[in-house]
């Protein structure tokens, strides 16, 4: 049996800000939880000097927390309101639903199903939306419901509005684009701001584009990557949330470089999606602090 | 011009602290320092769940506060003692003082010293102390004062009585073991207790002992090692504070792991010396909580 | 659709031998596969100078070769024996037939089905055999008969016959071991010598035997690592085939470790298997001479 | 001592080739080889199926070989011809003469100087040149003659005709930019074709020009690289040879950028450097074939 399995979830609350920096507030904040009974279970901070704004996330033990769970925000605003914070608060407890987004290859697909399946995400997964037949059979098998949307150029706007729908009817939090060869209009990325998470198969900013593992390969670089990152209206430029790289050499053809890739881009988005559902991200203009 | 430079280095106060697990230390340290106009730089902490050991570093500006830097450490002790902590209190404005000890490969000495010169340590180096002849033109040309003790067995203690003269001496804070071939005796070891870094150059806790090399090549490894920890009575046992390694193939003969492992072993021996240096560091039992 | 694909699978021979070094091998191999119009594709040779032997791979074209595949081990045997060889003759038209083992963990199970399925490891996997029901419905949507053994440490002789029955109905080539928690018996091991490979969640040789996580996490290491090794009578000491590591801290409880090293285990076994059935292993000794 | 210094170093003659691929290139050089008592102590061979392309490099022992090593060439010249083969002779007894060009920035320099001491790269450097004073000490220290030139846009053109003066002068082979922060003529790079290697501290093609750590950390990446190349007449555009990355996180300023870039850069451009020497690169149009 799973070794994991043994460890108890707690309950806890997690809260993320930033504001400009200012002396007190880990004091004001850390009192706020001494105060009404909570135990700080991890608690990170970042200081950003050309900016200076301050960057914190903070994790406590709700079992003796003496603040009802749908009370914590209102008890807290007023000290946010005192510092300006931008902020918002997290609950262990409220498992994240997620839509997968899927084109022909399968190997992200199934890597985040069974990462689910064996309780390492905690997440539902009540949607996956196609542009390929590919992955309806692996859907099924996982007790996914599957919508296959075969986009053309001139459906494009209104298939969007339609898999939009889909995801507000499902209360959908999360998109992860896991290998979907199609781009996003800019009101269905508006709409999920710092809520789509693509995996690009190059190390960005190098490649950006189609087709970069035959870029790479033209290059004659000695290592790939990939890269995940929040969707935004630009095409991969969004703020990345983790990139890994594999060694390659001359031997590699581009069918080598896309078979080394499929072991990054499924690692690399999967620990994307656990940091996003962790609540260990902040993004912060074009970039992301991540506190793992 | 090294743009690095560039950073003014601050005057901070670190503080570096365990204690049993309860409920309020944070709060309490951060008002310690928000109540004398202390701004809070860094902040790092972590939980043990094994042993409900909590463990903190934390670092402020000494710019605008209001206790003078002599005088902090006896206004946190009631602090301190509240929660049973063991605890201490360093500077950043205080410059450590380094012996290095090394026998006839060069290449962990040189690496210490250009980065010394370079102002990437930040410390004071005023002894080298060798068995061996290779290291004497590198101190003259380094400026540094080299002692040559050619240790036998039989001379082994009463040479070590006279090493440990010279460390206190020239008040040596760290000793680190740059690649010396010479185990050192008990009573050193107890005088300067987590205080000495020594490089192994293997993977530990594989290969223990003389020629790891060899040992990783008979064993038809794959990949080599080098481990920086601190020296304990038993050999090659104490805490780890930092790892790496590197990809071998069975083309590479013993030759070739020494040359790929130098370079391992130069790079992980000055990570583990600059954390050291930075305070970063806090040795629980036989492990290392590291704060980077 | 899947770029590779669009690679053509050529039909070519491959030769792995060892022997003696001496002048002259490498001229009468090239020259006996020059002589009957096969093009070498890639050679590949390592010469051991401790032992003096030469090892040698070679893959060439059977397009125009003139020889008739199933002659051409007899039409290379006078070579073999002037130099008195080890050598073994394979074909890439020939798929491999694969038993995979496993127990309760299912994420290395998953891994070879999902290669296999998208034609990334070219094998036949016609048996599946478990000692714990988790992997049963995992080997019916993959349409691979599965075989329960609940292996006592009374009833272990009388399965292992069973299952060596099941191995050769199925003439089975290779033996995966996908975090089989079972130590087979010395007559099993000896019937599949050099053709069962494990994957070990630990970076050998530290933490041979049960629970190295747990043993890593006690020893306070920074890094941990897994390893694909042929599987010996002496438990976790056979020839070593890949390994791979990745980075941790203090912060990662066992169960931490445990996530992360599924990651690398699945790609380790993964990538030693696809080397065993790209014929590129010779076993020399007690380590792995690997063409890659 | 030194325990590598125990291999002797035996004189062998290396052959690099590449012709249009066709069948029995292998098969004439290894029995020209075997023909004249040579023994082939590495072979290693590539074929491009785009271009279809072959490439060699191959090494034997002359210790029996019969035919003088000054007229190796002339006999080999029918078999190249044979098959229209670009190639070139080495010899292991020659010892490759280096210029180092140098700005403020020190650690590859001594990098550089640090390993030929020690008898890794084995190599001459009879030359170092300058465009800041930082260097002028070390030069002095390892007993290498040290030019400086303080180049101003104005006198370039005049510059570079000194320093290809001094470069002819002193017969070098390699010209190596140790973080030589200057671009060079068309000229200068046209005489040292293939024959200049660079170190460019980003992870091309990421960042190329000025100022990538300050790009890199703008762009909020994970990773950070290092790229040696050959000099070409396009900025950061010229084939290459070896890179290497590093992780970073949101916590890390440029400054720290900088200082892991340096661990980098001086790693990378010395594999560059070292695979060069050992006649192990095939440039081939803007990429190379590295045999390691």
């Amino acid at each position: 049996m799973p070794e994991q399995a043994a460890e108890r979830r707690r309950e806890t609350a997690i809260l993320l800000l930033s504001c400009r920096d200012t002396r007190g507030i880990v004091a004001e904040i850390s009192h706020f939880i001494f105060a009404y009974d909570g135990n700080i279970l991890h608690s990170d901070q970042h200081f950003d000097g050309e900016t200076r704004t301050f960057f914190m996330r903070i994790e406590w033990d709700l079992e003796l927390f003496s603040i009802p769970k749908e009370k914590i925000a209102a008890a807290f605003e007023p000290i946010a309101v005192k510092f300006a914070m931008s902020w918002r608060l997290e609950l262990s407890s409220k498992r994240a639903r997620i839509a997968i987004f899927v084109s022909g290859f399968d190997h992200c697909l199934y890597e985040l199903l069974i990462r689910n399946r064996s309780g390492e995400l905690n997440a539902e997964i009540p949607l996956i939306i196609g542009n390929h037949e590919t992955a309806e059979p692996i859907a099924r098998y996982f007790d996914v419901p599957f919508h296959l949307f075969k986009v053309t150029e001139d459906g494009k706007r209104e298939a969007e509005a339609r898999q939009l729908a889909l995801l507000r009817e499902n209360r959908i939090d999360l998109v992860v684009l896991a290998r979907y060869m199609q781009i996003l209009g800019e009101g269905f990325v508006s709409e999920f701001r710092d809520r789509i998470i693509n995996i690009h198969h190059s190390f960005l900013p190098a490649f950006v584009g189609a087709r970069p593992y035959h870029q790479a390969h033209s290059r004659g670089v000695k290592i790939i990557g990939a890269t995940s990152h929040y969707v935004t209206a630009e095409l991969d430029q969004g703020p990345i949330i983790e990139q890994d790289v594999a060694r390659i050499t001359h031997r590699d053809s581009v069918g080598d470089l896309i078979l080394k890739g499929k072991n990054l881009e499924k690692l690399v988005l999967s620990r994307a999606v656990k940091l996003h559902l962790d609540h260990k991200i902040l993004v912060f203009g074009n970039k992301t602090v991540v506190f793992d």
